[in-house]
This record gives structure tokens, C-alpha cells and sequence, in this order.
């Protein structure tokens, strides 16, 4: 089922006042991690609520609570929670998107004032923090929700909504509020939730729109290696006491080799190797080693091999070493032996691994080295905090809806991805509500969501609010 | 030449004055790191000179110039420079000392005032910044000239002095003042010295007096690996690109291993083996590994063998890993590709070690070990600064005369110890004037110089002053 032709034109239409919606929502530094924004933070949740009031739609302010940052009490933004539509022979579609944003300042390097939606007209650039993260595609909703209001026309599915304010600073509170929701069954705001869709990530290049049908998961480690009561002079000490570093350095080398391989015994092990044909869905991925080289700013990808490179992003775990906290960090020169450093490092997790799965190995592994070094230190390993991967069935028809509604509005199929980071939400869903989950993104691969000079191209806002429609269309025809 | 007897007295009958001058001088916080303190560290070099002065001695204030500290133009504390008697038959003795200390707050954990001097007459402990380092010893120096005008005596040798007022700070402008003034021959305030007296230094135990003859230099190098054009995460690109943070972790395990030894190839190799005639010197020193675990706080000695433990110390060389600059420090998790990190090292050198010849060692190595990783990131090697090392004759006429007046004050030969760490200023010395150096310590191994709870044991004070005063007799017999 096409979406109507008044719909598509209402659209192109009406880019303008979309555009300055776009502005106004811009226009409120609604930045959680702030203490000194909060308000701003409400402000922008009222705001939201009250569009969607206009637009026909029953809304619901949860509140969340209070939270400590930065050492002050706060309250916790409310989720808005929002539904239009109850007919039980269509398909009912929940939407989530959150309303508030990274921290930004134009000292920080941007060429414009970060909350003034700047519109480039010659590039077609919407510039302003949150315009792409996640302002303008939960904006996209409206602009569905207003041409049909406008047309007198009816909605294909049923809606439920579910924006918070804090996915910025953790997402605190939302998973428990899901949980709860969920299991209130038919009674709750979730109830007869069909499919998920959430727009609220990139495509993988500037040129081709995708689906994203997993999340990697994270495991995160502090290895620590204590000896002398207090910092040493290396003067008074090198070479007769053992160094925490040197520990430490030895250890932190055993995890992960410069190729990307990891070293801790049945870690990558635990991951099937890509069959020839998993292998041909990322040959076929629009994609080059140019791509992950411009957005990196260097010639450093781990392979000349394009689906090695995406693979390693995508489908295969990582270790990255962090840092050290406890050493001189420091510019100069500073001759001290640390008494006590501790290596920061994280494995991004593929099915079918868990953080629980991992954290076995890694602590029995790094005994077993630092066994081996015949060291008076102590050690001491953490695991700081971890969350399963995701990964969907992309042939679901909740994704076969999006395909289609991508077909019809960008004249070409989309590129099927998998993301190397996480979105925890994304599993939350999937768990509480036992429905598909759909990351249908609408911007590109160079906004720069939590960067300088964050944009939406205008020709992603407007094609992209054309396809969040249509594919509501096409998953009510499915119906 | 024994000390007279009446010497000796004089000392013992006004310890009560001595240490009443001594309470004088801490109360002034000369701290030179601390620009708010400037004007200390000029009223303690004036209140010095005032007592040189007083005592007969000649002086003169040397200004330094200005410098830059804290983004402030500040000027340089003077050297004062001192001389009393000039007869060609007796012998004539340079000392050396430092009027400036390192910063105290009680709020670092002192449990007292730190420029208050508090006696502690059960523990017999005079407790206060600056009692042991250095004002402590060079107030030695004006008991000894005390002495010898109240009495009348005819002091043994000539005596020239230079006090600097920076040696907590890096000695500013000293270097260049010494070889001027050393240049200047006959003429100059150094003309005609025979030997030189540093007491800057530290018993290596409670118990037993020493000789230093010997202190390693250094050679600090920094080694920074880069890829990225910015920091990067590592949900996005981790297993995609080449991370600094792997290839620097894998350099900084191949510098030393866990038991010391430096694996830079010819690093060690080029220190000879301790013969087993030196071997004994260090088997027969009054020290225990109970010795090093105490003063670092935990069981950590690298052996259990004394001779390994103390060796490692004081003549061979050490690699010491200080830390990274550029990789995430702080407390928590943060899921960062670091784009540029460096690693901070540094190796204490011994004879005939020199920073110009371990550099070369250590780039080329570096270099061959990172081309091994088959990385696309870039290396960089930075030798930030370094020093030589420094050992003096200890079978030296100035040496035996530091030997018999310990025996003399103190009753037992002095332990004959090398020091793990640098004095810079007694290579210039050597090496500007051409003379012997000796290290004749006042204070005790747990005196706690740039610690809290700084102090100076009364009977350290009071017999170091007789020990001062006795070894310019026996270098006086030498004439």
C-alpha cells in the first residue's frame, strides 16, 4: 500500500514550515548532562507534548524521578508517553525518540551559534545541535502526524509514542518505566504494540539510506596493579622495587593484538566466522575504505579488504584500550613510579556473546599472565559496567515494510548494516515487549551527532519524513 | 687532626641556641615553587647572608636574572656566595647548600604547623619543612662558625661558600653561574678551591652514617604513537582502524621486564658486572630488604637478596614506565579511541652510561619493535631531557677525612653508598671545577624531605654539626 500522493505532496509542500518547527525546537538547549540546562530540558519536554496535543495526539508526562549530577539533586525530565488511534484491525507501531542533546558551545569549534538552526542553502545543510540527534527525526513524526491532521486523512496504523529527555545522560529510569509499562500488559501504554521503530542513528555512508538490525554490546574492564603504599621517587627505587606499571604495561599488551585480534582465549572463539554469504551482504554494502579513512581523518583502516573492515565493525567483537588511570598523565616530565594504576579497556560483544559469557575469561586470563610475571604486586580486576548485543531478524516484515517505503521514496533499496556501538533501549524494547525492532535512521554518516557543526541535510528531513510515512503505510498494508 | 676538645663542647653546651636558630630560619616558607612565596625565598637568602655576616664571613648576593613561573615574570632568588680565610698553606673547602624548600600546607597531612618548628622531646625529633632539606645542614655550617669566633679558634681551612635559593625549582641559572665563575680562575670566588662539601643527602638507614659518592643520571624519553585525526569511539570504530593505544601498550611491555632488568638491547650490556670485591662493599652495608620495604610501604623488593636490591639501586641503571599523556585518566568508563598517546619512560644511568650514547639504543629499538606491529600508525620519539651520572673517588684525601671524622663523632666507619637519583649540581661541580666532590649527609633515611611531617632528628643535628666541623680538621691535617 503506496502512500498517498496528497501526502508525499503535503510534504514537499510545507518543507519550510517544517523547517521552522525544525528552528524552534533547536532554538532550546535541552542538553541533560547539564545541571545549569535542566529546565531547558523540561521546557523542551513541554514542548514536544504540546505539538503533539495539537496534532490530535493523548499524551501522558511521566514523571521519572530525582537524580544526583554533577553533586545536586535534581528532578529527571518526564518520558512523554503518546497515542493516537485504537482501531483493532490495524497494526499498532511504537515510536521512540528522545528529546534532548548533547552539550555544545561555539567556543567549542562551531562555525554558527549551536542553538540558532542555521540553513545553508548552498550545501542544503540544517546546522544546530540536535538537529539530526534527535530533534529532526523525531520531527519527522510530526510532520507526518500534521499532513494527515491537515488532509483529513487517516492514519494507516495505530501510534504509540515514548520520547525521553535523558538518553543523552544515561537513560536513567526508562528501562525500569518500560519494564513496568510492559508488563501492565493490554492495560498499559504499550499495550497491542505490534513493532517498534526507532529513528534515532546514521547511514552508513552520505549516499545510501540503510536499516540497522544490530547493536554491538559492551563488557568493560578495570584491571588494576597496586604495590608501594604511596607514589615512589624512581630515583630512590628503580630496579628495587617491582613497578606497578611494568605490570600493568605487560598486561595490557596480552589483550589485543595491532590487527584487531583479540588475544583473550575464547573470546573471538565464541563468534562463528562469516559464511561466504554473510560475507557477500557486506561486499555488497555501499561502502570503501575511503569512508572509515575520511571519517577518522587518516589512512588507518585495518585492512585494504572492505568487508574485513566492516566486519570488524559490525559483526565482530573489539578491544580497545582506554587509558590508565592512577599513571602520570600529564604534559613534561615527571620521574615517579605510581603506586597503584588501573588499565581502562572494553569488549564491543557480537551474539552470542554476554557480558557474562566474557567476564570469565578476561579475569581468568589476565590471573593467569600476571601470574606469570612473578610480581609482589597486587591485582585487582573489575567489570565496571556491560550490556548485551542486538541483532534483529531483518526479514521480518517490519523490516520488509521499511524496504519497501525506502524503495518508493529513494527509488533504490537499502543498504541492510549492523552498528558498532550500543543502544540500550533498542534491547530493552525487544526483551520487555517481545515485538521486532526497527532502527530506521533518517540522517547520514557525517552529521556529526555528538560533534561541531552538527547538520541534517534538508533533502534527508523532508525525503525522511516522506519515508517515516510511507512506511507506516506499508507495514498498515501488511495488516 | 682531631677536633678540639673545646669545639666539641661548644657544640654540645649551645644546642638549645643552635636550635632556636634553626626554628628562625623554617619560619620563614621560603618556597621557591610557589610564586606567592617569592618574597620568602629573597627574606631567607637575606636572613642567611645577615648570619654569614655576623659570623665573619664575606659575602656577596648574586643576582640571577628573572624567569617565568606560573605564566608570571618573577625575579630568580640571588646565590649567595661566601669566603672567610685566605692563608696558601691551609686547604680550601667549597660548600654547598639550598635555602629554598619544597611546599607544606598542614592540610597535605601534617600534624603540625609546617613552617612552626615543633621539638618533639620524647621522639628527640625537630619536625618542620626545611629541617632536614636543607636548612638543617646549612645551619651545621653556621654552628661551626660560631663556634670557632666565640672561642677564638683559628678555623683549619679556608672556607668558601654558595647558597642557592632554587634547587626545589631546577636550579635556575646555577649551572651557568658555577662554570662563569669557575672560569674566572684565581680571581674568582672559586679560586684556589681544593674540595668540594655537598650535605644535601641522607643516611641510607636510621642508624648508620654515610658517604655518597656516587648518583645516577637520567634519560627521559617520551614516545608518542598517533593515528586518528581525533579521538574516536570505539563502538564505531573499534576493529576497523589501527588504535594508538594497542601499538603504544605493546612498546611500552618490551622496555622492562617485571624483574628489572631493561630490555632496550645494549642498555645493560653496557654496565660491567659487579666484580666480587664489590659485591662485598654492598653485602657489609647495615642494611636489610626490611629497609626498602618499609620505606615503600609493602613487601615489593625486587629479590630477596640484599646485594640484587641495593645494587639495583645505586649502580645499575633502572627503567621506569611514569605513565601516559593523551589516553582517557580519569575515574569511571568512557569508551574513547585515544588519537594521539604518548609514553612517558625514563632510565637512571650509571658509568659509563650517557644520555648521548643510550639514546641512539633506544630509538633504533623502538623503531624496529614498531615496525613489527605492521601498524599504519605514526611513531615519534622525544628525548625530553637528561643528565649524566656522577662518581667520585672515594679512596680520595677528602673522602678519608669525611671517614675519620664520622669515626671520630660517631664511634663506626660510615657506610659507603651510591645514590639512586641526581643532585645535578655536583656534576657541575666535578666537572667546572675539577675537584673532588664529597656528600657528607646530616639526616637520616626516613627524614621525609619532600614529605609531610618533614624533620630532623636532634642528635642528627647536633653530632652532624660536630661531624661538619671535625671533617674540615682532618681535610685540614691533609695540608
Amino acid at each position: 500500500m503506496p502512500a498517498p500522493a496528497t501526502f508525499l505532496s503535503y510534504i514537499d509542500d510545507h518543507a519550510e514550515g517544517f523547517i521552522q518547527r525544525l528552528a524552534e525546537a533547536v532554538a532550546i538547549p535541552s542538553i541533560s548532562g547539564n545541571a545549569a540546562h535542566r529546565q531547558d530540558v523540561f521546557r523542551m519536554g513541554a514542548w514536544l507534548q504540546g505539538q503533539l496535543n495539537i496534532l490530535g495526539v493523548q499524551t501522558k508526562s511521566v514523571d521519572l524521578g530525582r537524580h544526583v549530577m554533577d553533586g545536586q539533586e535534581l528532578p529527571l525530565p518526564p518520558a512523554i508517553f503518546g497515542r493516537i488511534g485504537d482501531d483493532p484491525k490495524k497494526k499498532t507501531v511504537l515510536i521512540y525518540g528522545h528529546y534532548d542533546v548533547q552539550p555544545a558551545e561555539k567556543s567549542d569549534g562551531w562555525d554558527t551559534e549551536p542553538f540558532k538552526l542555521v540553513v545553508d542553502s548552498t550545501s542544503g545543510r540544517l546546522i544546530g545541535r540536535g538537529s539530526t540527534d534527535d530533534k529532526g527525526p523525531i520531527l519527522g513524526w510530526l510532520n507526518v502526524l500534521e499532513a494527515h491532521k491537515s488532509l483529513g486523512l487517516e492514519l494507516p496504523v495505530n501510534l504509540r509514542f515514548c520520547f525521553e529527555g535523558m538518553e543523552e545522560s544515561g537513560s536513567e529510569g526508562l528501562d525500569e518505566l518500560i519494564a513496568s509499562e510492559a508488563a501492565k500488559g493490554k492495560d498499559g501504554w504499550f499495550g497491542g504494540v505490534d513493532c517498534v521503530c526507532i529513528s534515532d542513528n546514521y547511514w552508513l555512508n552520505t549516499r545510501t539510506p540503510c536499516l540497522t538490525y544490530g547493536l554491538r554490546g559492551l563488557a568493560y574492564f578495570k584491571v588494576t596493579v597496586s604495590g608501594p603504599a604511596r607514589d615512589l621517587h624512581s630515583g630512590a627505587f628503580g630496579r628495587s622495587v617491582h613497578e606497578p606499571m611494568t605490570d600493568l604495561a605487560l598486561l595490557m599488551s596480552k589483550l589485543v593484538a595491532p590487527d584487531g585480534t583479540i588475544l583473550v582465549p575464547g573470546v573471538d572463539e565464541m563468534v562463528a566466522t562469516a559464511s561466504a554469504e554473510e560475507r557477500a551482504i557486506y561486499e555488497a554494502l555501499d561502502y570503501d575504505i575511503k569512508d572509515v579513512e575520511e571519517s577518522a581523518g587518516a589512512p588507518i583502516a585495518i585492512s585494504s579488504d572492505k568487508a574485513t573492515v566492516l566486519m570488524g565493525r559490525m559483526r565482530y567483537p573489539s578491544l580497545s584500550l582506554h587509558g590508565i588511570e592512577g599513571a602520570f598523565y600529564g604534559a613534561g616530565a615527571k620521574t615517579v613510579i605510581p603506586a597503584s594504576v588501573s588499565g581502562k579497556f572494553s569488549i564491543r560483544l557480537v551474539p552470542p556473546q554476554t557480558p557474562d559469557k566474557v567476564e570469565p575469561l578476561v579475569i581468568e586470563y589476565l590471573k593467569a599472565e600476571f601470574a606469570k610475571l612473578n610480581s609482589k604486586n597486587k591485582l585487582k580486576i573489575e567489570n565496571l559496567h556491560g550490556g548485551k548485543p542486538w541483532v534483529a531478524d531483518h526479514r521480518h516484515w517490519n523490516y520488509e515494510a521499511a524496504k519497501r517505503a525506502t524503495e518508493a521514496v529513494y527509488k533504490r533499496s537499502p543498504d541492510l548494516t549492523r552498528e558498532g556501538g550500543s543502544i540500550p533501549v533498542t534491547l530493552t524494547f525487544a526483551e520487555s515487549l517481545n515485538v521486532n525492532v526497527l532502527l530506521l535512521p533518517m540522517g547520514r554518516g557525517d552529521d556529526g551527532a555528538h560533534s561541531t557543526n552538527e547538520k541534517l541535510d534538508r533533502s534527508n528531513f523532508i525525503e525522511g519524513s516522506k519515508l517515516l510515512g510511507t512506511y507506516l503505510y506499508e507495514v498498515g498494508a501488511d495488516a
